[in-house]
């Protein structure tokens, strides 16, 4: 904590006379900086479970007033939390409870600035919800590839903050990989400009990649230069069952042989995933009946819809054929390739109409994921016969959502509550003993502070907390995120 | 510079006896510490334009003797220049001048730690050859994509260590997409263990980015885990003839969009490079007759060799009649394919040949690639109408190495040394006209620092700055490389 940790603390005056508004409200118009009644959309979390208390709420229209508000708050030495579409899991775009923070919101600034269809990029401002840039990339016959289910309301700025994932990393990668410049306004409210469209550029450190994935923490991501890509000729969707998760890493792996980079999409539920489904949303037909583990296995082509249908349906009969799968549904149409898809995307709901569980986010090498998920199983079961592990994700970057649902029957939020920190503390101890991350997609936010301490070497927290004093020495932005508390 | 530059500025006791060494050679062997007579083949660079003088070389055998060096290192204020195969283009891996500073090289660091199939992944030791990193993937029916000219000397460390491009950028991506963990030895001669295989990672900041490219400005790479993809069932290469730039980047366009990820190399050569590798190797047949520019497609499949035959033969069917290409020759075996890429890679012996010449390593956007060479074509024909454009590289990467040769017949030593400045700001100012990128894949150490300054904003420079402060206070990591010369 900096010298301005006072300040924030309060002791001060009233937040609707504060002198810092007066001057935010020079800079960006009355209208644009929300203090009293209109904040609690921008303070409570998507999951709601952090609700904090800004000073304001700050609406700039665009990088130059992002630049502003930021001398302004480093003038009185007041943190900055950005927040875009404020759809993250781990608490990172909210404010803390001080009612000191101001709370800058992206949303006003929602412009492509440029699409390059001989360079294939596109250069879109922080604020730009993610289907929105799927869209303009769509309109020009080109892919935008990242996408994910919150891609109706999340924005850009946020996805690149905190390197977002989903479901076509295996072939695209994560955020990180499909951005190719950025714009940051730094701590000391100057514009880094970025914003290039190269595929090799050798000259000097990444800042790129440092900005992105810090979670606002070290600069305030105004705008990006991304990568599209062409639109593939036709894309095929399918399910297979298998018996085993071993069956269903084997089954990844033939894939990626076959089909190489045609391959898009490679999805795993347990059998609990689409028992709960079934449950909740028994008009949701399971093309399949139940197996230990559903994969869903997505092609893209650039041939066409024949030649997709077939590669698919080899692979399926070459998996059938070597036991690796007991049996598979291949999509006949549109309609049927985004059931699939429903289907996959319907258990984060099944899960919250079932009652309070516990999520997790983990990675690990495709050769550990199957001694994870038998480790981290038996223990659980040992300690929690009641509860069940509802196990779902991208298998294809081994990322699960290792998520535990407090036992049928009981009182879910007591149960939760008693035993999230052990659950959680058991899951996490497998995935550290297997190679894994903690957090392979959501980030750490303010919700996983203390679990990165415990789960990272202490010298690379050092190396965390060194590049931090050197970008943001006043401890400015996003402050109390990411970072393990001070010891 | 630190408290240590004037201790490394000499003055000191001479060089054999200098009480670092007895350091060392106690640290990691009398005979892996040289000294006096065995370093002029450190000391030189590959281009031979730099050429240096250590107080002495050490060759660690592994991580923990690195460690121990770089303590040594900063007990004594010694700065470390590190080196792996040392063919490097710009000056980043051999000493200064000043006989003060300790070489680091990592070739006796050669293991393989580990090949992961099912994770696709291979852990190497900084100082392993690439070609036998390549070799290492091959044996387990494996492909490690990373492919550049000096394979067969360079290493792994260095070509992370300098985010190396090559080959297949534009399907496999630069160095930087090929890695997914580093092991780094810091300033204070400490170990950093990420060597992750994991695709999904949101912990913390993107410490392994920062390290690569960083041109062991900011730490020692010592080991990295690295991604593999399944091999290809058949490659396919051909030529192709076109009558400008522009129809050469639309036979690209065309490309990715027919082929998509298919599409693992497009090279492209302007007719003074091939009249170059005609007029020097004679016996080299060309398989098309002179064009303006003549591009190399080349195409992976995962189908086989009928499949990538077809396709291609469509792609420049499609291109002929579109009036992109006014010819082709597909490579009807391996040894055609060979002879393709053996024309391409001797253009830079054949300017070798031709005499002294000036190299640059330009980057554009694909849309600014036919823009940019006409601007600076017309540039240099106005103030040195008897140089020649030697014209050749990375089209799928938009990496032109544009370079100059000097006039034929005359002194071309004396030219370069008079007009190189001239020629070289020329092309890099028409590069930043266009938002290109004045090195590529190159890099910038010793060479371009200066260059540097001219071409980064300010603001872009401070943060590096901070960033080298922050994780090298001491200015020990190859000191003087990257970063600008202090103002």
């Amino acid at each position: 904590m900096t010298g301005s940790a006072d300040e924030r603390r309060g002791g001060m005056a009233s937040p609707a006379s504060h002198p810092l508004l007066a001057a935010l409200r020079t800079a960006i118009g009355q209208e644009f900086v929300l203090a009293g009644g209109d904040l609690p959309a921008f303070e409570l979390d998507w999951r709601q479970r952090c609700r904090g208390k800004a000073l304001a709420v700050a609406r700039p229209a665009d990088t130059a007033q992002v630049a502003e508000i930021m001398r302004i708050c480093a003038r009185h030495g007041v943190g900055v939390v950005p927040q875009g579409g404020n759809t993250g899991l781990v608490g990172g775009s909210v404010p803390d409870d001080s009612g000191s923070e101001i709370l800058l919101s992206t949303l006003r600034m929602s412009k492509i600035r440029q699409v390059d269809t001989a360079n294939l990029t596109l250069t879109a401002e922080a604020g730009c919800v993610l289907q929105s840039v799927q869209d303009a990339a769509m309109r020009h016959g080109l892919l935008f590839p990242l996408s994910l289910g919150a891609e109706g309301s999340c924005t850009i700025g946020g996805n690149l903050a905190t390197n977002a994932g989903g479901t076509q990393v295996l072939r695209y990668g994560n955020a990180r990989e499909l951005c190719l410049g950025l714009e940051v306004v730094t701590a000391g409210g100057e514009i880094w400009s970025g914003l290039t469209g190269l595929r090799k550029d050798n000259t000097g450190y990444d800042l790129r990649d440092l900005f992105i994935g810090s979670e606002g923490t070290l600069g305030i991501i105004t705008a990006a230069t991304l990568k599209l890509f062409p639109q593939p000729a036709a894309v095929t969707t399918a399910m297979a069952g298998c018996g085993s998760l071993d069956a269903a890493v084997r089954l990844l792996e033939l894939a990626r042989i076959r089909t190489g980079p045609a391959l898009t999409g490679f999805e795993a539920m347990n059998a609990a995933s689409l028992a709960l489904v079934a449950k909740h949303f028994p008009q949701l037909r399971q093309p399949l009946p139940a197996m230990p583990w559903i994969v869903l296995v997505e092609l893209s082509d650039v041939e066409g819809e024949a030649h997709a249908r077939d590669a698919l349906e080899a692979l399926l009969g070459e998996a059938i054929e070597g036991g690796l799968a007991a049996d598979a549904a291949v999509a006949e149409n549109l309609a049927q390739a985004h059931h699939m898809w429903h289907l996959r995307e319907s258990i984060t709901l099944a899960q919250a109409q079932e009652g309070f569980h516990i999520k997790h986010d983990v990675a690990l090498p495709a050769s550990r994921l199957t001694a994870f998920c038998a480790d981290a199983d038996a223990l659980l079961a040992r300690a929690f016969p009641q509860a069940r592990v509802v196990n779902f994700g991208h298998l294809g970057d081994g990322n699960l959502h290792y998520n535990v649902q407090a036992p049928a029957g009981g009182d879910s939020a007591e149960w939760v509550r008693r035993h999230e920190e052990d659950v959680t503390g058991a899951v996490y101890d497998t995935v550290a003993a297997h190679g894994g991350s903690i957090s392979a997609e959501h980030g750490i936010g303010a919700i996983k502070r203390a679990r990165l301490a415990r789960h990272k070497h202490p010298l690379e927290i050092a190396l965390m907390r060194s590049l931090k004093q050197a970008l943001d020495p006043g401890n400015l932005l996003n402050p109390g995120r990411l970072l393990p508390p001070p010891i």
